[in-house]
């Protein structure tokens, strides 16, 4: 169980934090932010408002740096570990995962870097917003690339099984796509609707009923949160957005000339059949040697089929696909 | 209080039927399926497999008679009551009202027709999905037309009142418009959310978390009633797709070209903002005689600014608006 570095103590790694010291882990953090830090110290959490201190703590521990910034903030933070602790084992819990590992690339090449993102809250943020159990049963993606470093990849997996989270390994590229599709898009949409549906003017909003309320409930989030998470996957989300348009558009056409949406409603009716079905599919285990020649390749092989990692013991990991 | 001959047992005219033997009027039911007729009987309700003998009462006691039956059933319903009721006085529980209103002046055209669209339920149906307090708290839309026979009106307003529905007065072109906004352009975009995101396959599946649960929620709502209500309202349904697909196409040019979603996701928040408010908004009272030449104008006026008709004294409407 290695020692645990937090930069950046809102509402993911104040959980983080929080969630690692229930776990049992040695852990502290180092937020700019002074109010969280008198917040999480008032807790009795281990904080600083000095990141350069942290980091120092970091390299003589041989901790594992988490940077829990938002993306704008990521490159300065990285700046920091390439000066303080060049070769740290680092991971991240950004929302997308491309321009993260892009970055560290650019400002900290020497750092073992090993991306993951854990799929909980967006709607508020800060240290208080913050839950030890925030990640139970959340998924939190493990990004496996070609040169991940399979020690510091354990690390991280052993921590999000820690804190009870749902263990997903995908490729960045992968996990960019997925949640451009599943969390990105379903964003866009909901300020589409909502501001349709507002075009309609009074009569219309006091006729909303569950089908524009749950369509909308997204588009409550604060629209400086949205908008980051949104722009930041520019490239996936743009594929989304253009596969809604090219279905959207085909059910206008359909719609305008012979009267029918048979083949929108029934393709989505279909499609959310198969979320509920993923969801309570029998599970088959698979066992993965992470030492082995083929181990990335099989542990996205478990992202790609719906699947999870669900313990490790060493470098053997045991995971679940439908 | 009027008689109320119930033509349709499924999950709305069921409701109707309990809610209004409920709240102590004398009502009776009628409807093709003999399962429903056993169902209804055995639960101490009056109803019958004939929609004529039905309406023979319904002539003798010079009920109210409430068309419940889907818009493709609506034309033959509507055959009988001009054969057996000419001159009825007449509502309907249909989910658009344009087609209705057309098909009664085609089918029915003596008989005193005042729409209605209580807004509750549409991913059950039958008998046995029907409860006496569906219309609890939800909108029940009474259509205003310039034509409209005040009397009717205020018996099909008395009703929805007394079975505790929020009676929102509206044209029907204004409640075609706002219903194709907020509950059939809902329908269309969680079909595509949803089939867009299980073209991510099983990882974006695995992925998706609250923003494309709640998104695709209504995909999962039995196909043919989906297509059946969006159908229906084609025209309406139409502008607002219409409208959907330019701020979608907005929002992916802008994307593409700078980068930027802001107008898009905070035109959304400011949307969602709006029904938040309006939901919470200080209330206004106002009082309407039906009688009155200006009734039909001042009723319409309520429903545009988002209000309601809370009860009604004699023909002595008091509403609230915000």
């Amino acid at each position: 169980m290695p020692d645990l570095c937090v930069l950046g103590l809102g509402l993911i790694g104040g959980s983080v934090l929080r969630a690692a010291k229930a776990a049992g882990w040695t852990a502290w953090g180092a937020t700019r932010s002074s109010d969280d830090v008198t917040a999480a110290r008032a807790e009795g959490f281990d904080a600083g408002g000095d990141l350069d201190v942290a980091l120092e703590r970091a390299r003589a521990a041989d901790a594992l740096v988490v940077v829990a910034v938002p993306l704008p903030a990521v490159d300065e933070v990285l700046r920091r570990v390439a000066a303080v602790v060049p070769t740290a084992k680092l991971t991240d819990v950004v929302s997308v995962k491309g321009p993260v590992h892009d970055a560290v690339r650019r400002l900290a090449p020497r750092t073992r870097y090993v991306g993951g993102h854990p799929m909980a809250g967006t709607s508020t943020s800060g240290w208080g917003a913050g839950r030890a159990d925030l990640f139970r049963g959340a998924a939190w993606v493990v990004a496996v690339e070609d040169d991940s470093d399979m020690a510091v990849l354990a690390e991280v997996v052993a921590f999000a099984l820690a804190v009870e989270a749902h263990v997903v390994p995908a490729s960045t590229a992968e996990h960019d796509a997925a949640v451009g599709r599943i969390s990105h898009l379903p964003h866009v949409l909901a300020a589409v609707l909502a501001a349709v549906g507002a075009d309609g003017g009074p009569l219309a909003l006091a006729l909303a009923a569950g089908s524009f309320t749950d369509g909308t409930r997204v588009a409550g989030t604060r629209p400086e949160l949205t908008q980051a998470m949104c722009e930041g996957n520019r490239t996936a989300l743009l594929d989304a957005v253009d596969d809604a348009l090219g279905r959207l558009g085909a059910a206008r056409g359909s719609l305008a000339s012979t009267g029918g949406l048979a083949k929108t409603i029934e393709a989505g009716h279909a499609a959310r059949k198969a979320l509920d079905a993923q969801r309570s599919a029998v599970r088959t285990d698979v066992t993965i040697d992470l030492d082995s020649p083929g181990a990335r390749d099989a542990l996205r092989a478990v992202g790609a089929r719906g699947g999870r990692i669900v313990s490790l013991d060493g470098a053997t990991a045991r995971a679940q696909t439908s």
